[in-house]
């Protein structure tokens, strides 16, 4: 079982560090780790933020732990060196087209999140962005137009075997949860979001035991904060995904607890090709200070056990660790406490 | 002063309805209103849901005050005939680039709000949409990939002049309220966005007393929610504008107590030329029952009189009498309570 490392910039070191420990202590047999560069470290040592060390890595191994990517230090740099472009890199070449961030509030920090406790606690959904294509990766530029002015463009677009792909992943991961799916686009404005609901409705034949329901992508902005609960699986493109499932992760509140997968087709011997990571990002400002919590991070490589690994068991495992951890008061300056990253680590460790 | 009123579908015509009384009410010299029909109704009646006759209308008068459009029985209609065509050829005929939405919650009503109280409390922000340019209105349709496939696809686009127009709009209102204006785009993506913020940078060099932050979309979104007391002024696409402006609404609650402005660059002898709306829809589920809150309506008529006619002091008067009316606690369905459209119309009147 071969694992890629990416910690990346900023926290991205210190996270990813405590999971690798939570992952090393489970004592899979055959598990060899692997460190690569991403980000504004690796523009910084190889003049890009995306390798091809880096990526031959990634292609070489059967999953993928990316920590944060992001400094300050890149902010004037050209587009395509940016250390987002890592990213966007990753997603592209290895054909991770399915983002997955399961959405659920711990019990006893309903408190954390912006909304009424009551609406906090209903939260329990997954959110499924298609993560390969739409305006992310359209052609796009800067022209002039007929009247002599600059005009910046991107092209956005969804083909039948885009959609068709992602929706089945939405169908069947509502398949193992509570059976309701609900569709995002604008298809009231835009024909890309219309080919899209087009083959979704088409897919879902194939799954009559899911409830599939269209929503509008401003309408369910609204939804998430009005009635969260309604929600299991939301399937989505990318640009409104982005969105959206940002807009999820805070109204759990704790988006230091938040893991995300993004799978691929490519099948290995043990399960899906994926890149698992936690959906904050690289905090600058308290990153090198062990302060961060990597409660996030270690319920990516759960993610990671589940889909790439198919060892639910361990995955169960780490996640009750986290539970256990949470519910005995572990806490770290993103939820009120005073706990550093290791102690965090060794919290969770002590509970595996 | 000539008044378009377009009482459209769905609740859109009781609530215009009391509008008008309030508007009727204040005895302002040489108004005349013309009725016309737009929305579903005008389907029905004249084959389209934006006749000649009501955009005829429109450009002779001085504003326009619009109900709701939308109805279920259109929903298998071709899209060119649906409903939301009425307003968005409005918006571009009339050339309406600028959409204003406040956002505050009223005294006693933060209970309302799906965000906790405290944050709810906090929200005093006025979100300004582009609505002329972006993905809503570039070239757009259904093709064949090379590999026979179908897609859809949509060009998003803003050039300078574009840009440079709204952000004036935007700047001027950051002046009259908190001077700080929050541009949101997603710049680290797409190339639209860049020359938004290329754009809106620049124009800020004449505004050195608005304080100018830029954020991406995502995060704009999450901040909504985490955070909302942070924001003043909020700029953004029309895309993104969009979904922002209705989160918006949802982080206050009350979305029965919403209006909007939508503004051009054409002077009346009064003032700007505007179209103005609640911004709650048609809901068909309670039509014709006079169970409608007219109160987002009646405050769509205040927004008119201070940017179409100027008459700032008016324009407070019908804000009172609606806030009075709350404080008095005047509430309907939307709220709570179980006064009907008429009596909060009534209860409005008694105050004004
Ligand atoms: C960094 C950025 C390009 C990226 C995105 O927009 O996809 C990020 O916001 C995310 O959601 O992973
Ligand atoms: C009806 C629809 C086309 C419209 C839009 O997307 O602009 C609506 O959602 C709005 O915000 O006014």
């Amino acid at each position: 079982m071969k694992i890629a490392v990416f910690p990346g910039d900023g926290i991205g070191a210190e996270v990813t560090r405590e999971a690798v420990r939570v992952l090393e202590a489970l004592g899979l047999p055959g598990l060899t780790l692997f460190e690569g560069d991403v980000g504004a470290i690796a523009y910084e040592r190889h003049g890009h933020p995306l390798p091809a060390e880096t990526l031959e890595m990634a292609r070489a191994s059967d999953a993928v732990l990316f920590g944060a990517v992001g400094d300050p230090s890149c902010d004037n740099l050209e587009r395509h060196l940016r250390p987002e472009q890592a990213v966007l890199g990753l997603r592209a070449e290895l054909g991770l087209f399915a983002n997955l961030r399961p959405a659920t509030v711990f019990r006893g920090l309903e408190e954390m999140s912006g909304l009424k406790p009551e609406l906090a606690r209903s939260i329990d959904l997954l959110i499924i962005r298609e993560l390969n294509g739409d305006v992310y990766f359209g052609d796009k530029g800067m022209r002039e137009t007929a009247d002599g002015q600059r005009e910046g463009w991107d092209m956005m677009s969804y083909s039948t075997s885009e959609v068709r792909r992602i929706a089945h992943t939405g169908f069947q991961a509502a398949q193992k949860r509570g059976a309701k799916l609900c569709s995002v686009d604008k298809a009231n404005v835009l024909e890309t979001s219309q080919l899209w609901r087009d083959v979704v409705s088409e897919v879902a034949a194939e799954y009559g035991d899911v409830e599939l329901t269209h929503m509008y992508v401003d309408n369910a902005a609204m939804q998430l904060v009005k009635n969260p609960g309604q929600f299991d699986v939301v399937l989505t493109g990318n640009l409104f995904g982005d969105i959206l499932s940002d807009l999820a992760s805070m109204c759990v509140g704790s988006i230091g607890l938040l893991a995300s997968a993004s799978l691929g087709e490519r099948q290995t011997e043990f399960g899906t090709f994926g890149l698992y990571e936690p959906i904050h990002g690289s905090a600058p400002d308290i990153a090198g200070q062990g302060l961060a919590n990597p409660m996030a991070t270690i319920l990516s490589v759960a993610m990671m056990l589940r889909h790439s690994f198919g060892l639910e068991d361990q995955a169960a495992r780490v996640e009750d660790a986290v539970s256990k951890a949470l519910a005995d008061g572990v806490r770290g300056g993103d939820l009120g406490g005073d706990l550093g990253t290791v102690a965090i680590g060794d919290a969770v460790l002590a509970r595996l």
